[in-house]
This record gives C-alpha cells, sequence and structure tokens, in this order.
C-alpha cells in the first residue's frame, strides 16, 4: 500500500503513533504500540508486540486495523528524544549492521540503513534507563569492517566518555563484532565507562527482530559499574535474557540464530533481565581519562591449518608478513613438514603464534612431539586465546612493541584474552539423557 | 624402577597379568587387573580400573602391592587373541595418533607407537564382542595425515570389507580426524557394513584414557546395521557412553576434553552404551560389492576471511587452485573489496565454495546484498556444510566432475554433508536459569 494510503487509513481509524491497536490479518491477529515508521523500512507500519519485539506489517486489502487504546495527551506531549538531568548518559555510536538495517522487500535483500537516532526512536523504553546522546561514526555491514575502522572506533568511545557519558553502545554488525571487540579490549585503557558492542540477527523492523531487547539489555549494561569492552546479545533463541561477555572471550558460533554469540573458555561476565548481574571477576570502572591506544600494524596472516595445506601454501600466506597466527589442529599442531618453514620465518622474523581450530580449549605444545618442535621453532602458544583474538592482539602489539618484547606481551594477559586456568564447565555440554 | 625388578617384585608377590590386585601409593589405593605391558610404555605397570579405565603407574619403594585374586587357569590358558567362529568380524585398520601413543614419561612427549593388537590386548572385552583382525597401515599423527592418506585408508578399508569383514574400525589421531571422515564418506560407495573411526583424547596408558571405552563402542557400532562412515567417541566428559557422529556431520570442537566432538547441525545417529541405540536417518548397509572411489584433486585452498584480509592476500591465497573453499562471516560474507577478486577467479574456472566461519548454521547468500553480490560473482552456497568437508569434497569433486557438472554435484547432498534443514536445537544451549 502506498505511503499516504497508509496514512489516510490510520487517520480514519484515528490512530496516531503511540496508540495501542490491534491488526486483523487473515486468521492471525496481532496486538501492539503503533511505532513511528522509518525512512528505510519498506514495512507499511511497524507495531512493537507485547512480547517487546517490534513486527513491521504490509497492507493490503485483507488487513484490518482497530484502534484499542489511545495514547494519552500527557504521554504524546513528551519530547521525542527526552532529557532527564537526574539519569545517567549514555553515548550510542552508530557503526552500520544489521541493528540499522531494514529489510528492502523489493529484492528481499537487507541494506545498512537507518541512524542511531530511528533505532532510539523505536526503543523509547531506553529513555526510562538514561538520556541518549547518538552520533553515526559509518554505515557499515560487519565484514566490512577493517582494523582502521577499529581505531576510529576506539578514539570516539574515548571522546564520548572523556566528555561525561556514563557509557556507551555500540551499535555493529554480528559478523565481525568480536574481532572489534577485541580490538577496543587492547586499544582502550582505564575505562571510566562500560563499552557495549550490541547487534542483531534480524534487522529491526522484521516479526521477532531482536534488535530491541539487546539495546536495552545494552543500556543497563552500559550504565552498570562495569569498565570492560563487552558484547551484550541474546543468551537464549526465546526469552529476553541477554549475556554479557567480555569482549576478547566471545565468538560468534551460529549463521543466524538469535543467540548466535557463545562465551568461549570462560563464563559470561553476567546477564541482563530488567537488571545487570555480574559474575564475580569481571573489572569495574576506573577513575580519570580513557586512553585509546589506536596504533595497529595490520600486516598480520590468520593461516587455518588443514590437511593438503603444502609448505608453499603456508609460505605464500606467511611472506612479507610480521605476524602470523595459526589456527592449527588439536593442542596446536600443524603438519610436520610446515615446521622448517616456519622456523624459517621465524629466524627471519616473523612473530608466530599458535591457537587451535578446535575453537575451545587451550593450546598445549608440550603433549606432543609436533608441538615440541613448534615450540623449538620459536612459535608462541596462544594459550586458550581464541584465533581471531590472537589476531587482534598481534596487530596490536606488532604496533607497540619490539624484539623480545612482542613475544612477552603475547603470552602475557593484557584485557582477559588469556585465562589462567580454562574454565572445563563453559564447553556447551550434550544432555546425555537426551534421546533426540 | 628398573623393568627386571617391576617383574621381581610381581613374582615375589606371585602376581601374573590378568590378576586382580591391588595397589597402595601414599594415602591413595586403586584395585584393577594387571594388564600386558606395552612395549611403548614407560609406565611401570598398567591395570584396568573396574571403572574400564586403565592406568600407568610408576612403582618406587612408597608403592606396594597386593594379590587379591588369582586369574583362574581357564582364563590364562585362553588364547591372547581369541576367535569364536559364531561372532561378526571387525578388520581394525591402524593409522596412527593418540589411541596408538603411549607418553615418553623421560620428556613428557607423546610419540605414536604401538601396533593395532597391542590395542586390541589392552581391551580383551572386545573379543565379548567379535573377532578381530589387526593392520597397521602407517603411523601417523593426525596432523600429518594428508589426503594421499585418505586415499589409502579407503582403498584399505573396501579391501577389508569386500574380503569379508562385518565392519571395520580405524583408530586415527583425533586432530584431523572428522576431515579423513568427510572424505572418506565420498570416497567409500555401497558400504556393506559400518566404518568406524574412533580415537582417543588422552593416551592409552594414562589415568582416565578413554581409548579403552572408545575402542569398545567403536567395535558395538563396526558389527551394528550401519553402512556409514562415523566418528565414535566419547559423548560426555564423563561417562562411557560414546555418540555415533555422521562422517560428514562432526567436528572436534575442544583441545582436551574427551567428548571433544560434537555433532554440527544434525543430531548424532545413535549412542552407544551396552548397546548400540541408532536414531532413524541412518543409512543401512548394503549388499554387494564396496567400492573405493578415492580420486582427489588436492589442489584447493581453504581461507578464512577475517578483517584486515586484503584482496592481495586472497588472490595470493586462491592464485593456480582449482578450488576455493571460503570461510566466511556469518551467513556467508567476506568484505566488499574482496568480491571482484573472487568474481575474477570464478570467470578463469576456479570453483568457490562459501562456508561460515560460525561452525553451526547455514550459509545465506540471500539475505544481504553482499552474499548476493558473491551469488552474482559465482559463488556458490555450501549450505549448511562445515569449511572442512566443503574442503574434501570439493577435492573429491573436482577429481570427478568437469564444467557445470562441479557445481551442481557441490550443491547436491551427496553423503549427509547438506541438510535440507538446519536442525536449530542442535546448536549446544546455554542453560540460562544457569547462574555460574
Amino acid at each position: 500500500m502506498r505511503e499516504n494510503e497508509v496514512k489516510k487509513l490510520l487517520r480514519e481509524a484515528s490512530i496516531k503513533e503511540g496508540d495501542f491497536i490491534e491488526i486483523h490479518m487473515g486468521e492471525k491477529t496481532y496486538r501492539g504500540v503503533l511505532l513511528p515508521s522509518h525512512a528505510f523500512s519498506q514495512s507499511d507500519i511497524i507495531i512493537k508486540l507485547e512480547s517487546g519485539y517490534n513486527m513491521g506489517i504490509v497492507i493490503d486489502e485483507s488487513v484490518s486495523i482497530k484502534l484499542i487504546k489511545k495514547k494519552s495527551r500527557a504521554e504524546r506531549e513528551k519530547q521525542p528524544i527526552p532529557h532527564d538531568s537526574k539519569k545517567p548518559t549514555v553515548s550510542l555510536i552508530g557503526t552500520g549492521g544489521t541493528i540499522a538495517s531494514y529489510i528492502d522487500y523489493a529484492t528481499g535483500a537487507v541494506h545498512p540503513a537507518g541512524t542511531s537516532e530511528e533505532i532510539a526512536l523505536s526503543v523509547p523504553e531506553i529513555f526510562d534507563i538514561c538520556n541518549l546522546n547518538t552520533k553515526v561514526i559509518f554505515q557499515k555491514f560487519g565484514e566490512d569492517i577493517a582494523p582502521p575502522d577499529w581505531a576510529k572506533i576506539a578514539e570516539e568511545t574515548a571522546k564520548e566518555l572523556n566528555s561525561g557519558a556514563d557509557g556507551v553502545i555500540i551499535p555493529h554488525g554480528t559478523d565481525t563484532m568480536s574481532y572489534t571487540s577485541a580490538a577496543l579490549s587492547f586499544m582502550l585503557k582505564n575505562l571510566s565507562g562500560a563499552v557495549v558492542l550490541t547487534g542483531s540477527q534480524r534487522s529491526s523492523d522484521r516479526p521477532s527482530s531482536d534488535a530491541f531487547q539487546n539495546l536495552l539489555a545494552s543500556a543497563r549494561v552500559a550504565i552498570s559499574d562495569l569498565g570492560e569492552v563487552v558484547v551484550v546479545m541474546h543468551g537464549t533463541p526465546s526469552s529476553g535474557q541477554c549475556y554479557i561477555y567480555r569482549g576478547t572471550k566471545v565468538r560468534k558460533m551460529h549463521s543466524s540464530r538469535r543467540d548466535a554469540f557463545r562465551s568461549i573458555n570462560e563464563h559470561p561476565l553476567g546477564f541482563v533481565n530488567s537488571k545487570v548481574h555480574l559474575f564475580p571477576g569481571h573489572r569495574k570502572k576506573a577513575e580519570g581519562t580513557v586512553i585509546a591506544d589506536t596504533m595497529l600494524n595490520a600486516n598480520v596472516s590468520l593461516i587455518y591449518f588443514h590437511p593438503g595445506l603444502s609448505k608453499e601454501d603456508f609460505t605464500r600466506m606467511a611472506e612479507g608478513k610480521d605476524g602470523v597466527v595459526v589456527a592449527g589442529t588439536g593442542l596446536g599442531h600443524v603438519s610436520s613438514d610446515i615446521i622448517p618453514e616456519i622456523k624459517e620465518i621465524v629466524e627471519e622474523g616473523t612473530i608466530v603464534v599458535m591457537t587451535t581450530q578446535c575453537i575451545w580449549g587451550r593450546v598445549n605444545m608440550n603433549v606432543y612431539a609436533t608441538g615440541r618442535k613448534l615450540m623449538e621453532a620459536g612459535v608462541i602458544s596462544g594459550e586458550d586465546m581464541l584465533p581471531e583474538v590472537a589476531l587482534a592482539k598481534l596487530m596490536w602489539v606488532l604496533a607497540h612493541f619490539e624484539g623480545d618484547e612482542i613475544k612477552k606481551m603475547m603470552r602475557k594477559n593484557i584485557a582477559g584474552e588469556i585465562s589462567d586456568r580454562t574454565l572445563y564447565e563453559t564447553y556447551p555440554a550434550v544432555d546425555d539423557q537426551q534421546n533426540f
């Protein structure tokens, strides 16, 4: 239906934004609050369902709309972006991603679009939690976020916190969110507030989008005591409970589920329902000035070892690089014929760090002969660091240290990326009573 | 203690192999059956605990050994490798790995060692299940198993099944077991028996080795109705229950846990305790001759996309390859600047298949603009195939088909590697009631 037809229909039913309405579509009935329409939305109207999820609806002749309850004048006269000086202030730094995307129903594809204000307007409940300063620094899909973008996000984050923001929310594409969260963890020092990356697995005008609950949970975390870079996303597919993941211990483990993110080798830092629940072991806010130490040397390869990877392949991928992160098999292995190649590049000055493609668990090059040969060749153990985290860390460390200091820093825990002890029980269990 | 001293000690206590003994070490007491010593073991003696696990013990002055119960003459006079013509016969094809390894206590490292007979002798219970033909075709660590080895294993497997074996067990290093299981799934046709890959995460003379229970469970599966290539490994860290994983839907997801293997995007095919329990959906044994169709084109790269991977890096890794499997982000993405490079290599004839580095979930290049551009560039969707499985499949398909047939076969399910529908619930859940 064309925009002016939709407007006419709503006018005839005396329905304004904020009113509680009922929509009949065939045999289905939906009840919810009419939201402001998005410039980039191709749905005709968007309602917020009682579940908290938003739903975009395309209106045709079969759809009827009924007013259930008017929004009161007092409610309506509220400013669209309220400000309450008694509340903490959170800066929202937009970078793009599905959380800022609207489906193009013409092609069925999703394009990055919208502003942080549009996001904020879809989630009026956020103003019950905090004031919001919004700023869009770029509009990129997760897969297009590159190392220079990490530096830009870190600088803007420090600027906001040093200008008085109590915390920062960074809506971000989920595809590379954990790469960015790792990089920010190394770049940002002395955090005076929580830095919360969040996103959504379903765009915000689609039924059952997770954008709104993730944003609300992120706002709660942003004003908490936390002084870390974290990812806040759905913890289970259905419930509104979100988990708080340490920026260096999180990974997207499913291509489409709302609870795609998982804490790896460590418990989450906490969870969020109507309140923030923090577990012991998180870092609290610091006093003083936040430092964004953003220098990077992005001349680093991530090589995923596999049967059939020849020594020539390896050398071609490692050649000319200042650092190489290997995602080896098991406890941190590659085939024997590659070890002399590694020895050679290490002797030429390349830093080689071993991680495991198993994702969960720890590298231990002391157990098998292959591991011991790799250590003799000068390979540094990545301990229980994720390959992606080791990549971001190596880029940062290479730009800040020289010689043996680089190796020392790669082995040292800087931002929670290396745990002393890998928590065995953080590996997701399979229910052995389950008979499928 | 030196070997002859240990022998003297046992002789003085009238203890022979097979006797039930009690060992006191400081405040701890262990009871179990004395096993034959392994040539490669550096433990002084090995006992089988009542839990079913074997334990290697180094004997010094503080250790005392007591005989509890003699093995009866009848038991002792049994052949070391019994044969019962009423029982099915299983061929055990040794390839190496931890399951055939013994710790070198002098250096603390593990070397591949032992023969399949040694393995069999440590697990006499296996002869209650089946007769065993053992054969060692090579002794390699998992990380050294290369595509030509897959062909050798497939040929030996077909030979054994075609010579009358009811099933085959392939002890294998766990590091690359799922690469081999995938390759065998494509190579072996018309299976007249189950082909069971198994291994262990702890070497067989270490306390709590999983080798024995995995071998026993594998023997039960090998004589079952199953006509598929499967991996049989511990399903939970503690219990002796093993899961049966489809060869194309399994991955090592933890570097050290005994339940390191996980079924991805699909339920396991069944589980094993004292019996084999198969779920619906498995393939049964076929009649007739097993075919090993082992031709491969191993000129394939697996490229793991990450922020900072430049188009030059990509081209360098893809150059001269007949096939490229990309482990993209999320639903199957790479950064926009790499897409023209992909288009170019596709036009030059390289087959490019997209998978997701999330591990769980399915590639869907219809959702976002990036995915649509990748499809326009000629990238084939790997659907819910694991990157490693797509790699083995592409090597096999490239050697068997030409032109558009290659693309068609990569999209088609050949050996259970592509599911019509990804089972959402096979993603391991996080208990949201858990407060850590």
